[in-house]
C-alpha cells in the first residue's frame, strides 16, 4: 500500500496510526480514528483498512469531514465523522488499479483514492455520491436511577480501561458526594487527577484523554486486575453526603 | 539504520515495509519482498535484514534488478529477484561506516550501502561484481495425476494460508467440473471471488494478491481451524463431471 | 502525538525508534537511547514517552547533549546523556496544547516541545533552567578477585544478553589465558567473532554493537537455553594458563 501511495504521490508523507488493532476490529478502529484525527493538519488523508468483508458488495468509501479525508470500507468505521461528511463511494476506475485484486483493496482500490487526494484530485471526482454510510451503534451513557450508565468500550495495551461515560456528563448527576465508579463489582473512589495518584495496585478513575472516564492500576493492568474487558458494564454515582 | 540512512541521505523517504517476520525466517523475507516490490517507485532502494548468521562470511550484497535496488545479506533472501540482475558485494571500504561491528551489519554495512544508492552512487562503485547470488529454493506446483500439487508457503497473520500453488498455472487441470482445493485431508470446494463468500467458519480457497491458491476461513483463522502451517502439502483438482 | 509534531512543524521527519520497549520500562529505554543516538544527524530531537508516572509532579524536560535533543519526562530515561547536558523543564505556556490533559502528555507536552525545537525555538524559551536532572543507576562491571562483574542489563527479541560488561575493560583482567563468561552456573567459552561461530545450540559471547560483552545462542535464544533474564549476575575471567 505504501508503495501505491508513494508511487502516485510521491510527496506524501506517510503516519502508521496502528498496527495493533485485532483483525476485523471495526469499533477500535473507530475509536483510533475519532482520537487521533482533530490533531493531524487540516486537509490530511486518513486511510483506514479494517475489514473481515474484503471482497464484498461493501462499498469502498471516501469521505470528506471536518476539513480531513477519510478512505476506507463503508462498514461503520467512520461513524464518528459521517455527521454532516460528504462521502462518494470510490468507483472511477481512473482512480483505481487497473487491476483489482479479491483480495487486497486496501492496495488497490483504498491506496489509490488516499494518494490521488492528497495529490489533489477532488473528492467528487472519485465516484457518486452515498447519503448514507454505514453507522455503527457507539455506546455512550444513560442517567438511571441518579447513576450515569455505560460500559467498558476498549482495553488499551497498559490494561487501562475506556468507559463510555463522558465527563461532559458528570455535572448531570444529582447529589454533591464524590463520585463513584463501579464495574464488574468492584466500587473505585472518585476522579483522581493523575495516573501516579491511584494507590499502587488499587484501580483508579481518571478523565482520559477523549474525554470519558477511564480506569486504571497504577503500574499494572485493570483489566486484568479487575477481571473486566470489553463490554463490561459501568456505573458512576455520586456517594451520599456525609452525615 | 535509520540514523544511518538519514545521515548519509538526508532526503531519503523511509518506509517500514515489515517488522513481523521471525528472526530468520529468509523464505518469509523473500515472499514479502516479492509481493510489495513491484508496487513502489522504480529507483527505490530495499534494504532486508534478515539472517540468522550476522558476521559470518555471508557476502553483503547489493543487486539492481526490474529497476529497483535490493541490499542485504547473500542468504537466498533476494531469490525472486535474482534472474538477470547485476549484483555487487559489499566491500568498498568507503561505503561502510569506518568501524564495522560484529554484530550490526544493518547498521554498519547494509545501511550505508542502501543510503548511497539512494543519493545517486552507482552500483558498480560499491564493490566487485558477484555472478552467482544465493539462491533458495522457493516451492511452486507440479502436475501430478490429474492434479497440481504444491505446499503451504506462509501463513499470514490472519491465519489465511499462502499456498505455492500458481493461478496462472490451474489452466492446465483435466476435465471441466469445479474445482477442489485438498489439503491435511480438508477437501475444500471451488475458488470464491471474495473472502466474504466463504460460508462462516468453513475454509474456503481464493486467488490471493500475489497470484497464488489462498486458503481462508471467513472471520477466522484457517491454520487453527485446520491445523496447519507451512510445509502442508496442497492439492488442486477438478472434481468429476456430475452424471 | 504524530499529528501535533507535524502541525507544528510540517517539514519534521518522523522515525520510530522501537514500539517494543514493555509499559514503564525506563532503564531499557534509555538503553535503546543510548545505541541510537549516536547514529542520527546532529540537531535531531528524539522524543522519549515511557513512564508510568504521567501526570504526576514529575517534571517534563528537554535537554541539548551531543549537538541532538531530548524530550521527555524527568525519570531517569536521559541518563546517559545529562552529563554536560542543557536541560530545561517544559513550562512555557505557549509551547505546550493550550489544554493538557490529565494522561497524554506525550500529546499534550512532550510533542509540542520536539516539533518546536525542530522548527528551530531555542531550548531555553521552552522552560526555566533545571540543573539536576533524574539520573538512574546504570549497573556496569567491578573487577572482583580477578573476574569482571556484571549483570544482564537487557534480552532483546532475539533472546541475546545484553550484559553490563564493557569490552574496554576487558584488558584489566590478569593473565592471558582465553576468556570465561560464567552466567547462572554455566561457562562460556571466550568471545567469539561472529553469532554463527557459536556451536549450535551452545550459548557463546561476543563483543556487541553497544561495546558490550553479549551471550547469545546460534539459531536460538540464550535468555530461553540459559534460563536467566534482566539482572542476572554476568562474570568473565581470563581461564588459568595451560600447563
Amino acid at each position: 500500500m505504501k508503495g501505491v501511495l508513494l508511487s502516485i504521490c510521491p510527496s506524501a508523507r506517510l503516519v502508521d496510526l496502528t498496527h495493533d488493532l485485532a483483525p476485523g476490529d471495526i469499533r477500535g478502529a473507530a475509536l483510533a480514528l475519532e482520537a487521533a484525527l482533530p490533531f493531524f493538519p487540516e486537509g490530511t488523508v486518513h486511510l483506514v483498512v479494517v475489514d473481515p468483508g474484503v471482497g464484498t458488495a461493501r462499498r469502498p468509501l471516501a469521505l470528506r469531514a471536518r476539513r480531513h479525508y477519510l478512505v476506507g470500507p463503508d462498514n461503520g468505521v467512520f461513524t464518528p465523522f459521517v455527521e454532516g461528511a460528504a462521502a462518494v463511494a470510490l468507483t472511477a476506475p481512473e482512480y483505481r488499479r487497473a487491476q483489482v485484486s479479491r483480495t487486497f483493496h486496501g492496495r488497490d482500490v483504498f491506496a489509490p483514492a488516499a494518494a490521488y487526494l492528497a495529490a489533489g484530485v477532488p473528492l467528487e471526482r472519485l465516484g457518486p455520491p452515498v447519503p448514507d454510510p454505514v453507522r455503527l451503534p457507539i455506546p455512550g451513557s444513560r442517567l438511571e436511577a441518579g447513576a450515569l450508565v455505560g460500559e467498558v468500550l476498549d482495553v488499551d495495551r497498559f490494561g487501562n480501561l475506556l468507559t463510555s461515560i463522558e465527563a461532559t456528563r458528570l455535572g448531570e448527576l444529582p447529589g454533591s458526594g464524590p463520585l463513584r465508579v463501579e464495574v464488574a463489582g468492584h466500587t473505585i473512589g472518585g476522579l483522581v487527577e493523575a495516573f501516579a495518584a491511584g494507590a499502587a495496585e488499587a484501580a483508579a478513575a481518571i478523565v482520559g484523554s477523549t474525554g470519558r472516564v477511564e480506569i486504571f492500576v497504577r503500574d499494572g493492568s485493570a483489566a486484568r486486575r479487575l477481571g473486566v474487558g470489553r463490554g463490561a458494564p459501568v456505573r458512576v454515582r455520586r456517594a451520599p453526603e456525609p452525615g
